[in-house]
C-alpha cells in the first residue's frame, strides 16, 4: 500500500480543482481599510440589489462589490419571471382568484420533502407587498394573461402558469392559479429588472465597485464578520463592514468540481444556467467562517421541449416505449423525470397535427409514416410504442388520460401521420440546470452554522443560500428571482439595523 | 416584516434539533490529559477495529473511544457480507473467473456519476490482500456458493451475487462475477466479524474505553488535531493523540434533522440501518475543524421484497400499472426506483406459482382470481395491468424481457391464478435506508478541507466518510464493510506512521 505516492498524487491533483481557499482573514492581519460602510454586499444580482435598496432606505451606508464589469448577475440573464400570488392586482384584473392558503399549500408541496415552512409562510404572507415593492421601484406589470404553455412569453404579457400549479398531481392538492409575473417587456425581462433595480441602488447612493472580486471574509477576534478582502482588477483591497456583510454571490453551477461532489446528477447538464460568477465563491466564503449548508444535493434540470405549446399534445416515452409523466408538467419536472429513466432516454412522439418547429438545438431522432415504423426506427421493444399510442389514443378521444392526467386541452389522439420523435434524451437534448443548495439562513438572512447558531455579522440571500425552491421536481419559474429579491430585502433591512 | 420575532422563534427551535456543537476545543483550554496514545480512534465498528489493528501492528499505541457499552457498531448488526473480487480463493474454488479490470469497471459504474476512481482502483488492486487479511484475523470463509436471490444467505455459505453484477444494465458493461463474501456462520455474520476483529484489537494491546462519548476534537494553535475531548459516563475526559485521531463514528441516519437537510428522500425510510450512534457526530466533529463533505445528498434505500427468490418471477408495477425495473435488480436499486414513481406507489404482482411467503411485515394489497379483477382491486387505470401482464407473458414464454431484460430463470408467464399484489409502496413496505455522504478523505484516510488541504492530525474511515459506495442505484451489499475495513486499515497505518 504505497501511501506516500497516493498522497503526493492527490495533493497535486487537488491544486487543480479551482476550489479556492475560503479561510477568513483576521482583522488583525488587514493592512488597511480601503473602504468602510455599514453594510458590504458581495454581488449585484437580484438578491444584492434588493438588499442594497432596503439597507440604504434603512439609513445604512452601502458598498457593493461586483466581480463582473457591471452588475446584473444571473437575474439579468433570465427571462425575468417573478413568483407572486395570493391575489395580486394582475391576478385579479385577469379574473383569477388566488387564496394565500392555496399558494402556501403549493409552495410546501413544491419545495419537496424538506420545505422551509417559515420561509414559505412569510413569502406568501408578504407576496402582495413584494409585488407592490417591485412596482414602486419602477417595474411595470401589464394586467394581462398569457395563456399558452411556454418557458417564457415572447410578448409583453404578464401573468402565466410558470410551474406545476395546474397540472397533476399538484392540482389535486392545491387550487391552481397562475403566479408567474413577467414585467412589461417583449420577451426576456431579466435585464430590465436589473437595470431598474440597479438604477434605484444608484439613486439611493450605494457605492458600487465593479471588477471587484471578493477573496475572503474578514473576522475579528470573536469570529464576527467585519469586512471583505477583495481584489479590484487584481489589486488587493479591504472593505470594512460596520454592521454586516451580505453574500449575494450566486450558486455554483459553474464550478464543476463542486457540482461533482454535491450534485453529481448535474454533470448531465449541457447548459449551465447562470453567469461565470456562479462558481460557489459565496458559499465557500460562508463555509470558511463556519456556516452550514442545506440541500447541496438538489439541482434543477430541465428539458425545455416547448414552446410551441402544441408539442405538449405529443407523448413522451422512455426506452421501454412507455410514458412516464404528464407532458403538460413544467419542463423542470419533466427534466428531473427524464434523468431518472433507464439510460436517460426519452422521446417526444408527435403526429403531423401536433408537430411544430421545436426550439433551436432539438433533434428529430426519427420520422416515419406509421407508429409501427417509428417504433422500429427508435429501436424500441416490439409492440411497446404501438401499444402506448393506441392506449393513449383510446382515452384521449374521450378527453381522458387515466395514467398521468394530462389536461384535456392537450389530449388529442395521435392519428395523423407522418409521425416524428424528438430526442429528449440526456446527451442529445438541451438540458439546462442550476444548483439549489447553499448556505443555511434564517428568513432574516442571518447565516447559520451547522449547529444552528448565527454567524455574527454575516447575511446571505439568493442562490448563495438554500432558499424557497429546493426540489427539481417542484420548481416553478419565478421562484428564484422572487425568493432572491424577497429574502435579499429582508437581509438588507436586518443587516442595516443591526 | 417582524424580523425580531422570527429570529427568536428560530433560535429556540434550533436548540431542539439535537445537532450538537462541534467546534473544537483548543489544547490551551484542556485542563489535563487523562489519556495519551499515538493514535486515538473514535468508534469501534468495522472501520475503527480495522484501523486499530493496523495502527497497533505498525507499532503505535492506540486508544479507542466507543460510546456504546460495547464495540461492534453497525457492522455487528449487519449481515456481514464483504465485497471482494478479482479472483478470490472462494471465487476460484466455486468456478468463477473474475478479472480485476471487470471488477473495476463495475465499481466505477456502480458508484454513480462521480466515483472516486482512486479509491475504486486501490480497492480492486488490493482486494485479494484484503481477503487474506480477514482470514489472517481468524475469519473463515467457506469455499461455497449460494445461488439463490436473497438479501443474506441463511446458511453458512459464502459467495453470492450481492448487487447488480449479473443484472441489466450492469451485465452489459462489465463481466459479471459474484463478489459478496459472507463468513462461515449460519445467517448474519456481522457479529462474528466484529467479535473476531475486536478480539484481535485486544490481543494487540489497544486500550478500549467503552461508554466513552467523544464530544469535540482538540486542536493546537496551528489547527492540528491533537486529541479528543470525551465523556465517560458523563464525566469529562481528555485524550491526547500524539500522531492522529481517526474518526470511525458511523453515518447520520439516526439524526433526523441532518437527514432532512441533506438527504430529504431518506425521510421516507421506516427502518434506519445503523445503530443509535449513527447521529452524525463524527461528521460534525470533522466539519468543526474545517473538513469538507462529499455526497451528503446520497442515501441508500431498499425495498427488500425477496427472499424467497421465486418472488422475483413476479413483476413490479407502478400506479400506472407499468413495469419500471427488472425485478431481479438488487433490492437497493429497486428501492431507489420505487421512490421515483408517482406517489411512491409500487406493487409486486404474483401468480399462484411464483407466490411465496414474503418476509415479515410485507402486506398483500389485493388478491383476486384474475388479472382483470386485480387491476380493479388495485384501482389501476383500466386496461393498464392487463396489458402489462399480457405483454410480459407473451415474451416470457420465449424467455425474453424486451423492456428490462430480466434474467431468463425468472421469466415465467403469470398465468396461474389466483393472483396477488404485495404492496411495495412508500409508507406501506419495509423501506430500510442509510446515509452515504460524509467527510472527504484521501485513500489514506487523511481528511480534506473543502479546498482540498489535509487537516493535519485527522483521519476518517467508514460511513463517517464518503467512501466506495455513493449511489443508491448502484450499491451492492458488502461495499460498506469492505470499504470501511479496507480504508480503515489504510487510515490506521497512515496515522501510526505519521
Amino acid at each position: 500500500m504505497a501511501d506516500a505516492s497516493y498522497e503526493s498524487t492527490y495533493q497535486t491533483a487537488a491544486e487543480d480543482t479551482g476550489v479556492r481557499p475560503t479561510r477568513p482573514l483576521r482583522s488583525a492581519d488587514v493592512p488597511r481599510w480601503d473602504h468602510e460602510a455599514d453594510v458590504v454586499i458581495v454581488g449585484l444580482g437580484g438578491a444584492g440589489a434588493a438588499a442594497a435598496i432596503e439597507a440604504c432606505q434603512a439609513g445604512a451606508s452601502v458598498l457593493i462589490l461586483e466581480r463582473a464589469s457591471e452588475g446584473g448577475g444571473s437575474t439579468a440573464q433570465s427571462g425575468g419571471i417573478i413568483y407572486f400570488g395570493g391575489g395580486t392586482p394582475v391576478q385579479t384584473a385577469c379574473g383569477f382568484e388566488d387564496d394565500p392558503a392555496e399558494m402556501l399549500k403549493y409552495l410546501l408541496m413544491a419545495s419537496g420533502p424538506n420545505p422551509d415552512a417559515e420561509k414559505c409562510r412569510l413569502y406568501v404572507e408578504q407576496s402582495l407587498e413584494h409585488f407592490r415593492w417591485f412596482e414602486a421601484q419602477g417595474i411595470e406589470f401589464k394586467r394581462s394573461y398569457y395563456p399558452k404553455k411556454t418557458t417564457e412569453p415572447v410578448t409583453d404579457d404578464c401573468l402565466l402558469y410558470s410551474g406545476n400549479e395546474n397540472v397533476w398531481p399538484f392540482d389535486v392538492s392545491a387550487k391552481a392559479a397562475p403566479r408567474g409575473h413577467k414585467p412589461k417587456v417583449e420577451g426576456s425581462a431579466g435585464r430590465v429588472i436589473m437595470e431598474t433595480l440597479i438604477g434605484r441602488v444608484k439613486e439611493l447612493g450605494a457605492d458600487i465597485q465593479e471588477n471587484a472580486r471578493a477573496q475572503t471574509l474578514v473576522v475579528d477576534e470573536q469570529g464576527t464578520v467585519v469586512g471583505v478582502h477583495y481584489k479590484e482588477l487584481g489589486e488587493p483591497r479591504y472593505a470594512r463592514a460596520k454592521r454586516g456583510v451580505i453574500l449575494c454571490a450566486g450558486g455554483f453551477i459553474m464550478n464543476r468540481e463542486l457540482v461533482a461532489r454535491h450534485v453529481p446528477k448535474l454533470l448531465n447538464v449541457n447548459i449551465q444556467i447562470g453567469n461565470p460568477g456562479d462558481d460557489g465563491a459565496g458559499i465557500l466564503m460562508g463555509l470558511g467562517v463556519g456556516a452550514g449548508t442545506l440541500c447541496m444535493g438538489e439541482g434543477f434540470v430541465s428539458v425545455p421541449f416547448y414552446p410551441p405549446s402544441k408539442l405538449v399534445s405529443g407523448i413522451i416515452v422512455n426506452a421501454q416505449g412507455q410514458r412516464f409523466i404528464n407532458e403538460d408538467a413544467y419542463h423542470g419536472r419533466t427534466g428531473e423525470y427524464v434523468l431518472q429513466q433507464s439510460g436517460g432516454v426519452a422521446y417526444l412522439i408527435l403526429d403531423n397535427e401536433c408537430f411544430g418547429r421545436p426550439i433551436a438545438g432539438m433533434q428529430i431522432k426519427a420520422a416515419e409514416e406509421s407508429i409501427e415504423e417509428l417504433e422500429r426506427g427508435l429501436e424500441l421493444p416490439e409492440g411497446s410504442l404501438t401499444h402506448t399510442v393506441s392506449y393513449y389514443n383510446r382515452f384521449a378521444e374521450r378527453g381522458e388520460d387515466p395514467l398521468f392526467h394530462k389536461a384535456k386541452n392537450y389530449l388529442k389522439p395521435l392519428v395523423n401521420g407522418p409521425y416524428a420523435a424528438l430526442d429528449l434524451s440526456v446527451g442529445k437534448a438541451i438540458i439546462p440546470g442550476f444548483t439549489m443548495g447553499g448556505l443555511d439562513t434564517l428568513p432574516t438572512g442571518e447565516v447559520l452554522t451547522a449547529d444552528k447558531h448565527v454567524v455574527r455579522g454575516l447575511y446571505a440571500a439568493g442562490r448563495t443560500t438554500a432558499g424557497l425552491p429546493r426540489s427539481a421536481a417542484g420548481y416553478s419559474s419565478g421562484m428564484s428571482i422572487g425568493g432572491a429579491t424577497f429574502f435579499g430585502r429582508l437581509a438588507g433591512r436586518t443587516a442595516a439595523t443591526r
